[in-house]
């Protein structure tokens, strides 16, 4: 394993950044794992920080390179091809894959703990190998906390382009899966050219493009339909599936006390079909089935959690965990099939009533990971609900969650644009790092510390740089004192020169300096002497 | 105790609402307490929030009407007059004033539970003598959580006018009480300016002010010049002082080793003070001295965290917890004089070290209210401090805080604009509710549940008039679909008509009332019918 690296240039959203190359040999195959170094002033050490945003590419038509395409041809000639071509079928025969190697450097832990996890059950490598553009990640509560942005059309309005350029965008800010909700027309087409321009496992709920086939009638709806569709969206590519089949026909029922009844699109679905054929939910009825197709692309599940809570009064009620517990039984069924499995969570829940949905989760589910929409911790702020579940995701990943689904401000009100779309991901990279200090990740804190230490020693153009958000940042700086001098003057606009603490607990420290002495030093020095004799010595007192 | 009321528009911001005052008498004092009433289309019940907005000031000069002036009046000539004119005096005598009955009927409490809390320092009611504009707000944590905005101009820029609009605009969006820390030249004139306009209670850092006094030489401070100065602000009414007496002398050297030294203005002049002097902290040594003069214009403590943590490096540490024994010792000695104390917590903290500083303040400071400043629960975030702030300010809020201050998304950076502040209050009025609801407070569900309710049921006026931000929900939802006939319709852009989960899930219940069954009937009817029998029905099954 040898470390070295290149460099491209990451002017664009993150100056004073490089993308550098990790370069790893793992039994054979080359790989290079990307990761983002912010260059430091004043003979800082750099720091490099996780990279999700992949290869810049540099036309949608041409997709990005496939990395990943030398292993599973591999692995597919190769004596061992068994059909079953899971991460998780590799990891419990002992098999560190390339892309297990891969994941090990972006994390900072060895292969083997990255197999042991994926044997376990207790994190997912997604990785379709009909995806090769991926470069592998790993969602687990044992890793560094994942987000995931939703980008998608619906009939009301928006292109492939636009969803392409929303992709792009949501992994340049950070998001670490990107789930294609796409409704309308086009579907498989924006589908394949997500795909090939992602460098980020892609998630879809098929049953949207299965009702989409059958004309949008939930009661057509049947398995059959659903079987082709996902075999369809398992040679394109998807990494996982988003898939309602805990939402039992006996479930039903006890949705209909609810503020706001069931409020997931695929749960609603199935709750209708159900109803509609007094019969068990296909999708639960055919499970093994679903197991079969998907294990010799190697897609996830994702259970969907369909009865969710959609309002505080509904968090937490019989409907969402009788549907967990059939989660658990699923989760179970698939890993019989080695396939790997995550659980979906909710949602909207008050703070309180957080840490029962993760400990419910790990003890039904045999900690499979979890992944969760916020939640959003209070109903009242409708344009504001990347901050009301900013405030649940962060909890919630302290408690344990793997990964965090965004939300934006436009959340229960409209499609997210560019810009929505940006600061859904920011809100939740600060909610996944926040639960990366609280889990006391080893690594999370001296990014923070890089920063805090330049934000002390007034190298402002340092602090911009260390920033999930580099550009507002400097221009929130700028607002008020846009001269280039003020990048390295000793103090903002906030409290100007006269007022700024640490300016003034940096003259205390500069008299230490000065006076050849270690700070421990001169503190008692300060103590013992007399105050009339510093102040005898001139205005300043430390210096 | 009579309840009538009268309304004025408040077509303002909040559209849909008016105005309501609650009359009432309390031993001959007259009084009428404002609330927000939030009209409901669809024959739903209005409902009424807190409303600290205050009267509609029509010319800064003017000033607001002296609500209080005759409670204060009849209190000053009456006998019982000691020249103690604190709340906590009254409280602890027995006495329920009318600024405890006003706060009880805000609250939704009895005017007994507001004077218990206040004479057994759990509460604090801030309101001057000399400030007879207030309409009595409480902070305390058996009470609503409270927000504070900080607004003020340095040496850098803003004006007087700046300043007034400020404040109206913090207390327009929900601020509940607003500090003015102002540093630079008329700072005497902008205070009497926000004081004669502000129906919440003012907050200062009277060292600000003390240190212009002796031309910002940090070693010419003395007592003396600090008396003088919180004299002329308790003259002009101010309600609460931050105060830093905890920054010992002997405490200093225990920041030495931090990352971010000391951040808070005031510790820091007060720790080079005492360096610089090698005398204990003024404030600390003439502690009493300062209760004999707040407690004759009832001016409440907000005891200054001088030492808090300015990064997540420093959290928790042994400075930051030496000063709050300090402080735990000095509300005992206010106590003494009947003044009401508040104590100051941080600043930085990550997650699983929020609770460690409640729990701890509550018992060092014989659970006198807690007034955090967030905490940030990231240091990586500058531009969006707003929400890594947030995070902290709803958990420290669940777990007892009593009020929490706004970050504006310029900390760090610069002084808020007024975008900036309406950003801070929101985020922060989030984090008060998200608190309030995970402490169960109650009556605070019941605003989330008229909103979630008015959501499933489409009616999306109602939905942006009871978010915390009606415009913007409403610009958000507009965005993608302004036709005035999307305002009843039942889907939005999001999902589009076909993949609304309410939609589908109001079907299933439309089913239920036309065929003239209760939800739960109809929901048997349904599961015990042959499917098919639904489908020969029609094409929609549940209507």
């Amino acid at each position: 394993m040898t470390h070295e690296t290149r460099s491209t240039a990451r002017a664009d959203a993150f100056p004073g950044s490089h993308k550098v190359f990790v370069k790893l040999e793992h039994q054979g195959e080359r790989m290079e794992v990307p990761k983002r170094r912010i260059h430091l002033s004043g003979g800082e050490a750099s720091i490099d920080v996780y990279d999700a945003s992949g290869p810049r590419s540099f036309s949608a038509s041409e997709g990005l390179p496939g990395l990943r395409q030398p292993w599973i041809d591999a692995r597919r000639s190769g004596p061992a091809d068994t059909g079953n071509r899971t991460q998780m079928h590799y990891a419990r025969r002992g098999i560190t894959t390339p892309e297990m190697a891969f994941v090990a450097e972006r994390e900072g832990v060895t292969s083997e703990f990255v197999r042991s996890e994926i044997a376990r059950g207790r994190a997912v490598l997604p990785a379709n190998t009909h995806h090769p553009e991926l470069e592998p990640m790993i969602i687990g509560r044992n890793f560094l906390v994942k987000v995931n942005a939703n980008i998608g059309n619906s009939v009301v309005r928006s292109s492939i382009d636009d969803e392409v350029e929303k992709l792009r965008w949501a992994t340049r800010w950070g998001a670490d899966t990107v789930m294609d909700l796409s409704t309308g027309a086009d579907i498989h087409e924006t589908r394949e050219v997500i795909l090939r321009n992602s460098p980020v496992p892609i998630g879809t709920v098929p049953i949207y493009q299965a009702l989409e086939k059958v004309g949008g009638t939930i009661e057509d709806l049947s398995f059959e339909v659903f079987l082709e569709t996902i075999e369809e969206q398992c040679e394109q590519g998807v990494d996982y599936f988003t898939i309602h089949a805990g939402v039992l026909l006996r479930y039903v029922p006890l949705t209909r006390e609810r503020v706001t009844g069931i409020v997931s699109r695929g749960g609603a679905i199935l709750a209708k079909w159900c109803l509609a054929h007094h019969e068990e939910n296909f999708l639960y009825a055919n499970f093994d089935r679903l197991c079969e197709v998907m294990k010799r692309y190697d897609v996830a599940f994702s259970l969907g959690d369909g009865l969710r809570p959609g309002c505080i009064a509904d968090a937490n009620d019989d409907a969402q965990f009788a549907e967990l517990d059939t989660l658990g039984e699923l989760t179970r069924r698939a890993w019989e099939h080695d396939v790997q499995v995550m659980i979906e969570g909710p949602g909207h829940v008050p703070m309180h009533k957080i840490r029962e949905n993760v400990e419910r989760q790990m003890q039904v589910c045999d900690e499979a990971p979890f992944y969760t929409l916020g939640p959003l911790t209070t109903d009242i702020a409708p344009g504001y609900d990347h901050i009301t579940s900013a405030i649940g995701a962060a909890m919630i990943g302290w408690y344990g969650t793997a990964m965090l689904c965004y939300v934006t401000p436009k959340e229960h009100l409209g499609l997210p644009n560019k810009q929505d779309v940006k600061d859904g991901v920011i809100a939740y990279k600060i909610a996944a790092h926040a639960a990366d200090l609280a889990k006391s990740h080893p690594g999370a804190q001296a990014w923070d510390d890089a920063l805090s230490k330049a934000r002390f020693e007034f190298r402002w153009e340092d602090q911009f740089n260390l920033s999930l958000d580099p550009q507002t940042a400097r221009e929130y700086h700028d607002e008020m004192l846009p001269a280039e001098g003020a990048k390295t003057s000793h103090f903002c606009s906030m409290c100007g020169p006269q007022f700024c603490s640490m300016r003034i607990t940096e003259e205390l420290r500069e008299y230490a300096r000065s006076a050849g002495l270690s700070d421990a030093e001169a503190l008692k020095e300060g103590l013992a002497q007399k105050g009339s004799e510093f102040i005898e010595t001139g205005g300043e007192i430390y210096r």
